[in-house]
């Protein structure tokens, strides 16, 4: 039986790892954070758990959130336009769920070392694949740090972009009403940037992370380049005046005078270069090291996939080992290919969408989705699989595709919400 | 609603348009034979149709032969070797069936027919190509015919053979006496080739398809460079020598006083040199040409899947079409990636079967097939997957780790039979 190496402790190692040792496959995982100091250090993102993510948990017995009490199942959609439509909704066909990593990550490592797994923190670096290889079968790289992405080289036709395409700021926000029903808002102002308003569960309870994706150049860019903790009162008032003009839907729901982080360095600024890599290297020994989750693939959070390809990448990773037992260059074809459709396909959708000027496919079908209500469901119920989005907002002949299958079903044309 | 032309009425194109009239896609099936002529020809074939394409079959409505009454669902393995196990058995979780193509195929295309679907009979060669794509949105080439191998070009890398790798002849006999159980028996005469005894259905009933595959420079070449036509007694004579010395078991049930083939001619002769092609190629005006079943993957007849890897693509290509709507190149790209591991699979298991000498991996796993039951089933069910048995050959580490899981189970030891 092969013995697995894996580095990272976010999603994809340990999903891949719990996956593992539910099979009886020995691993071990190597970080460079305990789960103490995750649990009390800085947000990791605001990623949503969508169903396949979540029924994954389920079969690995980490489910310890439901989605019927921490999730949510609905989008509202705003477009910042004049005399544009009302805020229109999207239904999934299960929910998903946001949830602090501080708790989830700590949660899961707990669990996988319960069960007789294996944490050793230690830095590793790309020099040090070959000393682990004399201790493991398979190298399986599931961080997403620089040196990282730098070993295993981008596929060049998959990371069409020398730079970032938005400039993000996210912070886990107290004072902002849920919708009801509960939900998560994508509210786009042209030409600015995207604001994602998501119902997280942090340490304190429930809290709104604000992710805000704003243009390069743009009117929002200040929330990227104005640091939070060099003036946190500054920002906040920033914020609000930026969300009265960009996001109307959204500012209507805080109260300003309970509008604060949930604690004080809740915040995270930075930018993400959406890039996917090549699959795998080979030691000079023949030993396979795989990339799997962040160091396989960047994607910009516009769409909050991250965990949820990463989880899918250790699926994936995780069967192809079970099935064979052998972990050499045809077992990491295997995975190359079998995860490819959805890879690419979720890089073709968040690429599409976060493009300058904004493709014309993109305006159409997000005008369109405000009166075809099956449509906005279809679009919706893809967060689960992005890559059929992908395949949606392709080329224009594809939106109009779309846009005509839901015609011709009746779409209701009264997909809107207030 | 894209409109498909497919050129080509055996399985791959018959399955495509079959499942794509279901869902209510406009197709027309070109094809140089009329059903008439198809029954009332030569064999096409010996194929056995296993239990995923059956599954397929139901599914579109023309499972005319219930696997119940003509399939059989075991494996007899028999090694010509000094001192060799006697008969080994593996059986299929679900039953396979073999069918005569001169009832099959003009039973389908009676059925496309009787559907609303159009079967135009017409010598289509690649110049024709342009003047398709003017009448249909999409060109399917779903037949084998060298101009069209050609059009679409090999992959160096999966078509590794320069020529053919066995010399073939196949009769449908009569006077082999059935197996009990009903059975497909495959003997192997090491460094002479395999001979497959298949259970078929004929237009007169039950029929032993004999199916030599003969290794070229070995002693039972003979049987396909002797034409049977020439001299029909001379054959059955030589074949009923050759199958004595060299396939006891399938010689020991015959009765030479019925021994004939079922109708003057029923025999094929000839060689297929394994190739695997490229996709699909565009058009001038970004048309997409798809390769699909013979058109895309050649394999030799010995592990009998050309019509099990044709329904497979059949399906992969119209669930792509349904999905989307939209048959550019995107499209094609979909179809590559999600028939790739099967296809590619099925070729190493093929070409690594057929190489001579006989890979020493391939030797060992036959030998210890003879004693692990629960490795023989996995390898005889695997023929309805047949990537799977791909995967179990391509190297002697993959052989060791599929003997070593059967031997940890407690294979039962026993797996023989008279």
């Amino acid at each position: 039986m092969p013995d697995i190496g894996i580095i990272g402790a976010g999603t994809a190692g340990l999903h891949l790892a719990l996956l593992l040792q539910q099979a009886g496959i020995p691993t071990r995982i190597y970080t460079n954070q305990t789960a103490e100091q995750l649990a009390s250090g800085r947000p990791q993102n605001s990623v949503s758990h969508h169903a396949p993510t979540i029924a994954r948990e389920q079969a690995m017995g980490v489910d310890f959130w439901p989605a019927t009490e921490y999730g949510y199942q609905t989008h509202f959609h705003y477009l910042n336009i004049p005399d544009g439509p009302p805020l229109y909704r999207g239904d999934f066909l299960r929910p998903s769920r946001v949830l602090d990593y501080r708790i989830y990550l700590p949660r899961l490592m707990a669990e996988y070392e319960n069960r007789g797994g294996a944490i050793e923190q230690r830095a590793v670096e790309p020099a040090d694949f070959e000393r682990l290889a004399k201790r493991h079968d398979l190298i399986v790289v599931a961080a997403g740090k620089r040196s990282f992405g730098e070993y295993f080289g981008e596929r060049p036709d998959m990371s069409p972009y020398p730079k970032p395409q938005r400039h993000l700021a996210v912070g886990f926000w107290d004072g902002v009403e849920q919708t009801d029903p509960r939900s998560v808002t994508l509210s786009i102002s042209p030409g600015h940037g995207e604001l994602l308003d998501l119902p997280i569960t942090t340490l304190d309870g429930w809290a709104s992370a604000l992710l805000c994706e704003n243009v390069p150049g743009g009117d929002l860019e200040i929330l990227m380049t104005q640091k939070e903790s060099d003036d946190p009162e500054a920002y906040r008032r920033l914020l609000l005046d930026k969300l009265k003009a960009h996001h109307p839907t959204v500012f209507e729901r805080i109260d300003q005078s309970r509008f604060a982080l949930m604690r004080p360095g809740d915040m995270l600024q930075g930018a993400v270069r959406p890039v996917v890599r090549e699959d795998y290297r080979l030691l000079e020994d023949g030993t396979v090291v795989l990339a799997l989750g962040d160091a396989h693939a960047t994607v910009d959070p516009v769409t909050g996939q991250g965990a949820n390809s990463a989880s899918f990448e250790a699926q994936v990773a995780a069967d192809a080992i079970i099935e064979d037992g052998v972990v050499d260059e045809r077992f990491a074809m295997k995975v190359a290919l079998r995860r490819r459709e959805r890879v690419d396909g979720l890089s073709t959708w968040v690429n599409t969408m976060i493009a300058t000027p904004t493709p014309p496919q993109v305006q159409r079908l997000l005008g369109e989705m405000a009166g075809l209500r099956t449509l906005c469901d279809e679009f919706t119920e893809n967060f689960s699989h992005p890559h059929r989005n992908g395949d949606m907002v392709a080329t224009p002949e594809r939106v109009d595709a779309a846009i005509a299958r839901h015609r011709a079903i009746g779409g209701d044309p009264t997909g809107t919400a207030g």
